[in-house]
């Protein structure tokens, strides 16, 4: 795994944010030392719950978050909101294989569209829609717990997934950031980035001190992944 | 047509706020005089857009908010959100009689959950859908434009609908409201009034002066319905 | 209303008879003094429930039924299905407006099967769906409750959709039954009776006392209705 | 009713044709005295039959063929096809009520693209669709068979719901089409202008003749019409 | 392959049942020898045929079946008839992956609900689907025919298939059960025994005597399964 | 790789012909020494398009046609479309596996009906779908774009695609043909055939010649297509 502790990215999830003041959220959590924003994008349809979609993306980029904004399709079909959100700012756009019949389509819409390309795999899905399309993609997102759903912990069997990607990853010789997303906290980050992770979506451990109103409210846990991650 | 001034409500479309700083554009608009918060929840399956879901109405209420919240869903199918919107703290949950096949058991669940029904109409849908279910809405909303696009203006034929609609309301002899979205402006809200309407959807016409920083930045758009309504 | 108490249907749903051995409580009721046998199709897609389909029905017939039996398709779509009960041995088969474009052709479809045709009426299904096929019908079903969901008590509303669908009947001049499903009892089945319905589908009220080994245990809640529909 | 002969519209559905060589038979039904090109689109949802799309529309239009081309629709969802038909050069678009839940925004895609707008009804399917769109649709076609499924003759009660639509659009003093289609042959479109219809769709007894290489094989059929009317 | 004899479980599929009289059924095919129920379930959308639902399966427990039944799900969606199959007493519950797109979580919630989980495939469907669950299943099934189409017999290529399978769960070091459905008889049991299969579901090979009133009418086919599997 | 030149065989699609006189456009590129008639069906569904269905086929037939027409389903659900285009006389019926729960069904579906059977491979879509299905289909068919959208050129992934599909057919031992479908020119069907294709689907390639009046306009092209196939 050739991934130096320089090279992690921490990417809050924007769904744990409090939606009432997002820009001000946003604002603290970058300044706290987070790399990405994490955009969870729910329809009702690929996953029973609706989060939000394009233009809060695009009220974001309007407020001024000049990080990239990865925004995850939890959604079917995907190729219109694909659209809407590289027209929204997106920096990474990233869907599930089970969504679309064309996922090669789908994938050169978005680089087209002047975004990073991604696919998303769920706890059971097979690694096999990655076959063909190791020269398409930006960011292989695994996820370590059920999409859509709350109160999930760490699926154990996300390791070993883990390291198959990176094999795979590492074979291609390409740039691919590899991303889980699903019970990451300080106590399992580095067992993560050891199995290949460099990219990492926590959620609920990161804005769960979000109701006090200190601006540094966030600094403390992400200096506990970094410090985790000096260990990996 | 029996309502009088004081009856009015006018409902802004938060679709059109900052969603930046959703909290305090809420606060700020019903501070200058607006008296329900309209909730637009799109799905991009019963239209091609989608918005914002369940957990953005919940963190307004965790704001402060206390207005009534009118959430109005686009989507289909219309069960399991209805339910997500009682949770999250709604007042009124509306819906299309296309979205679902079991209208009645719909607007049941909504009342079961403590919040105001209601059956929303596309500007082609027939009005045959309010026969057997007048006591079962506290609101009927026409849309005076196809929902799920923008920039589109106040659809003419809606004035004889509302008219027809207020005939139905009147003979019912129930107390319920009949709200009008799309396209309203100071300039068209008194005939609307007159046709029927008690309750109006507002969005750009109210939110446009949002760039300016003044707190009071709402207030004169609202005196401007205001007085445009007096003259109803 | 020109029916006479002759003229009165008993049907029982089979949905509450036990399923571990339909072929003797199907017996014993219409032994009790029934009339036909409801059959309650749902398919998990237009309602939200899986019953019993027509290897069900199939097997009534060689256990040796020979009583009308009643399909109703809860069902979405609706024209494979027709053909499978058409097959199995059902009498009438009807089906609900909403799930299907093609009325006409599935109306017809039964007809050209040797079966007596039908649409069904949820609670706020408007019914000009009538308009055009009261030559194609050979009962018209109104739900007094939501199919597909249990628990649930007669609603009022029915009674004026009854008088207005017995209305429609009437002045058409053609022989065709009014059927009532839901929430029937013994203290209700007059006033049902005496707004329009001459077919009436009773569960629960019916096999309530299913669990006794008496032969003649259906026998006294049968002459409870058919007491009560002398009054109607 | 006002339409007079010379308004009568005779449109032979190309569903009958040779479509091993489209264009010649467009030519010469035509040159027998043909006044539209019908145009039947079936994609295997909305009715159990696909059959031709736009890139055939668009081969007439290159072939030359200038008479006006009438696409209806029998496909859903139908936003998407009606951009298609109208960059393929169709004159008229009309689509089922059925078939989307933004009728009137569909409507209005039609004639914003430079089309003529229309809805189709099938026999069962309940005029109410009209009510609110009156000013929106420049063709009303009526199916006198049930669309997809072919053999079928004329449904007699297509005769009595053409007179309703014919009053209503009288009432509306709006220069709008009254299309029928299904079963039309020479012995009955007397009786069904009479009933309101100037617009008449012919299959099969346009084209029955097409197996012979005379290029005035349609004219006859085209005078026997024609006659017809004259008596109407 | 590490099963013996006593291990091997024979699973009769009720669809071959008399549904007339169907717990009297299930007793006499457990007296005569058969280890579990194999109750198939089959929605008119994942395959073209309705069978049977939640409520059969409760009747068979209310009925006094104790031994284990195998809900074998052919549906889509999954997720809420698992939740109503729990409840209805099943044992196990199994589905195919192509069916729900969350396939860990559905397996989760068998598990959560007390019953033993499985994936089931259809003859062509890949075993990929097993990489990343084979933690998180207590039966695999294979299909030896096409799910939901009857008159089939068993298909060759299933036997590479299983001994594949066996190789997975003899590699995985777990207790799973290896199961075939479709075309069992007497004469290939042994063949699909020594290739790998552990549980065998037969459906018109048991139940074809059905017709005799003889309690142990089942008792001799039953034996002739036992007997060619001493041979395996 | 086994295939001599002789085993070529060229695919032109008729999708890039004239459709207002198919007939000839066919005949003319079939005199012009095209092997197979490549027939794209699409449905607006599986693919955003609508082209051409079954009609079409038998239209062919009846105007000469006797080569061997390969139609390419690009269509969801496909097993109705299978029977009709068996009925309308294709020789080839191929369908996407993504499109089908019951891929082993649809493939015996179209050989019972004397046609001959084959899967298609989207860009993305992984091989796997072939593993339990060889002694199955007749052709494997790659898409070296991706089909439904124009105006695409050739992925170069589909090289290594052809080759691993190639040492599949080869360790089967049986006759599959490998066709490739998607920007096939002159300039690089020769490497296209040294992956391992043998069968060759060309589309503007050779219709581009089209509008001029030769007879012979079509062979130019066909002979480039032989002469580089010599090369490989």
């Amino acid at each position: 795994m050739s991934a130096t502790t320089s090279d992690y990215l921490i990417a809050p999830s924007i769904l744990s944010a409090d939606f009432a003041r997002l820009g001000d959220e946003v604002d603290d959590v970058l300044a706290s030392g987070a790399d990405i924003v994490h955009f969870d994008v729910m329809d009702n349809h690929y996953v029973p719950n609706l989060t939000i979609g394009p233009m809060v993306c695009e009220a974001l980029r309007k407020h001024g978050v000049t990080a990239p904004i990865d925004a995850h399709l939890m959604v079917k079909p995907v190729d219109r909101l694909i659209g809407d959100f590289i027209d929204a700012g997106a920096s990474y756009v990233t869907f599930h294989p089970e969504a679309t019949e064309h996922i090669d389509r789908s994938l050169q819409l978005i680089r087209d569209g002047g975004c990073r390309s991604g696919l998303v795999f769920n706890p059971a899905t097979p690694l096999h829609f990655l076959d063909h399309v190791m020269d398409k993609v930006d960011m292989i997102l695994l996820m370590s717990v059920n999409p859509g759903f709350g109160g999930q912990s760490f699926i154990p069997g996300t390791l070993d997934k883990l390291r198959e990607v990176r094999r795979r990853i590492d074979a291609s010789g390409r740039a691919i950031r590899l991303e889980v997303d699903g019970g990451i906290k300080p106590d399992n980050i580095a067992e993560v980035a050891r199995a290949g992770a460099d990219t990492f979506v926590a959620g609920s451990a990161v804005f769960k001190g979000r109701s006090t109103q200190d601006p540094h409210r966030y600094e403390s846990v992400m200096r506990e992944f970094r410090r985790a991650l000096e260990d990996a």
